[in-house]
């Protein structure tokens, strides 16, 4: 495996913000191997023949930002019916679509947002879909991280197999694509598994011992239809199902009580704020903030491209901390590094991964970027975070590197055809929406 | 003057939304001389000498974009002091390095601006700032298009002299650039400008037949100061004033009673919304949606960099029709034509520069922009409208075109020395901010 020396950067190890500093970072064996302040000498002579040497100068080094929430295959559907109301999306659009979904269109989707998503920094995604062969195939082929979930849908014909192919999509790819691929269960919501089903999902994933990743609290209907039917708000319910007595990735969580909140933060579950797709679909305004201050695990999703429609993170990093500013009307609300917080070791945190993932340290996971600050809109430089936050595109990502390898190099693609994929992805979005 | 044509595009006039085809865009003599559909003939020759072809396939060719309040020098000052509260951000960060400003700095600060504004697809930017000079020299360097105003201060030893700057500036610049710079009046706001001076303002405006660029209804504080101060709200007050009887552009509009939503709406006042920065700032949400509704003038603006932190106006498209639905609960609200309709034909009416710009039609100054759709961001392609507001960066503007001229070709800027500006903006905001 390739040794990589990154020169002569800004380096935010997101430790810590006090942490920044100038200096170099080494890779070997997919693994941060040092880190070296500027005027340190590296202990490894630099003229190695394997040795590639990245220039950092004018350039943001920092973990690879985690997109902890997202559908990737529906990309395939970006811009194929927005501004409606959100049933008439679902029923008249979205879902006719995806019924004709096949293995195929999953896989070239899910690439398409695989390339989407490395050429804007974002080196790990937690996805839920269908065809989840394909996904790994896709995360296998291009060098990505994946944290993958076969949604299950708790009633109907399907559910029984929804459980046996999960639990053979475990065993298939769990740790699979040496090691960058971890699979979780994906019961889909409160709304689509009653809780027989929930109890069947929670007895394979501590047989298994797997986490589980959910949508949860995302709609004002969804709470009111819980609530009417169980007595319980879903927050409430899952937590007297014992749901949260494993690791939970929880999507959303727009609508919360006081007392939901403690919970998500006693049980310490991962929560992933999705707020373009809140906004667009017009959900609400998740309590972040109020969630931040209380230590609760949160993160940030892009959720699909359909309802976003980008797969953005450092978009998503400003939009949340402008949301929570203005919906509290706090300008001191969910502070820039706060924000990156939750694109990188937060989000790591909710996948349960930081063990390998989130920040610059020594021993971790190779997963990284360099974001290219010499430009007019990311100068004159006061602040290297809050131009990262406020003021960054992620097309301003210059070099990604997963697992010790680079799948960007100034900017360019390393490990995926982008002709090919938007041509494919292009071919299966017309068959997929072409009007019967 | 050189004649472009520009051949085989996806064409949004901007005119009605199914006004959208695919066709090409004669320009000669700095105006849209012909618009051709694909397989319509040009009249004239297309081997001429002086003529550039420009290739529009898998591009989205539109007018310009029209950033309508911004104060461009204010880049020097982008990430030095976020997250704070309003008033410690203006008293310890933003009035102490303001003073320090020189004519030189306003002149890199707003070619700063104007350097990545045009590389985001803006064509003309409404300015409110000092040292006006220089900013007019910017525009005049630069090729860009520029609606200036010397922002006023009706209190203190320099009320009298912003006036008559302001009368000198108008005479010196009006029509000035080959006609791309349009000289406004600007009045700072009602809480910086007391009735009697904002008389005096009126008149100046009347005699030299000029409109008024203002700040209004930012704040909740602003309202309620203005109310304790005079007994009516600001947009009440300024209409007993009779401000509103010339044309008027008046920026952020926040805090809004029905009545005078109503009277913005009848006196056909411009009012620029900046989502962006409400949100930083956290001054509020603007009711556009019910603004829009009703067939007010709105448009789009960033206001400066220091509290946005960038001058993207697609950015601030997507960021109008999300908050707007949010706010709403009603994922209707502000769908993505009107979003595009506000930075462009809304933004050239509220700058009263409907004459000229802000829609593709012949005889319309060749004020236009090419994106670049080949992405997997932009792709698949479902509906382009949707794309340019719900997914594009500003990076993927391809082509810029002012006045006939090429300002930004392949992605490359024409008649700014990037590195060169840079430079000079870090060296001035170092100066600015640097501790006594």
């Amino acid at each position: 495996m390739s040794k990589i020396f990154i020169k002569n950067s800004t380096i935010i190890p997101m430790t810590a913000k006090e942490d920044i500093f100038q200096g170099h970072l080494y890779i070997e064996n997919g693994r941060i191997s040092a880190l070296y302040r500027l005027d340190e000498e590296p202990s490894f002579a630099l003229e190695q023949e394997d040795l590639e040497v990245i220039d950092g100068q004018d350039k943001v080094l920092l973990p690879g930002l985690v997109n902890a929430h997202t559908h990737a295959a529906m990309t395939l559907f970006r811009s194929y019916a927005d501004d409606l109301p959100l049933m008439q999306w679902l029923n008249e659009a979205i879902w006719p679509a995806e019924r004709k979904l096949t293995a195929e269109h999953v896989y070239w989707g899910t690439m398409l947002a695989i390339a989407e998503m490395i050429k804007a920094g974002v080196t790990v995604f937690a996805d839920m879909y269908f065809f989840m062969d394909q996904v790994a195939k896709a995360v296998s082929n291009s060098g990505m991280r994946g944290h993958l979930s076969r949604g299950m849908i708790g009633f109907g014909p399907n559910a029984e197999v929804a459980l046996a192919e999960s639990e053979d999509f475990y065993k298939s790819w769990n740790k699979g694509a040496e090691g960058r691929i971890r699979v979780w269960l994906g019961p889909h919501a409160p709304y689509t598994c009653p809780p027989d089903y929930l109890k069947k999902v929670m007895s394979l994933s501590d047989r298994l011992g797997t986490g589980l990743h959910i949508h949860l609290a995302e709609t004002m209907t969804e709470v009111q239809d819980i609530e009417k039917a169980h007595g319980q708000r879903p927050i409430e319910l899952m937590h007297t199902l014992g749901l949260f007595e494993r690791p939970v990735l929880a999507a959303h969580c727009v609508h919360l009580t006081e007392e939901e909140e403690n919970i998500l933060v006693e049980k310490k579950v991962g929560i992933a704020h999705n707020p373009e797709s809140n906004m667009k679909l017009a959900s609400g305004i998740a309590p972040i903030e109020s969630l931040r201050q209380k230590k609760a695990i949160v993160s940030l999703g892009t959720d699909g491209a359909a309802s976003n429609n980008n797969l953005d993170l450092i978009e998503e990093m400003r939009q949340a901390a402008f949301l929570q500013k203005v919906h509290r009307l706090d300008p001191t609300a969910l502070p820039a590094y706060s924000a990156l917080e939750m694109a990188t070791i937060g989000g790591a945190k909710a996948l349960g991964w930081d063990d390998e993932i989130g920040t610059l340290e020594v021993g971790k996971k190779a997963d990284l970027i360099l974001i290219n600050m010499k430009q007019p809109h990311l100068y004159p430089v006061h602040d290297p975070v809050a131009h990262v936050v406020y003021s960054a595109k992620g097309s301003d990502v210059h070099t990604v590197i997963v697992d010790g390898k680079v799948l960007l190099r100034a900017g360019k693609l390393t490990t995926i055809d982008e002709e090919e994929v938007m041509a494919e992805a292009q071919k299966a979005a017309l068959l997929l929406t072409a009007k019967e």
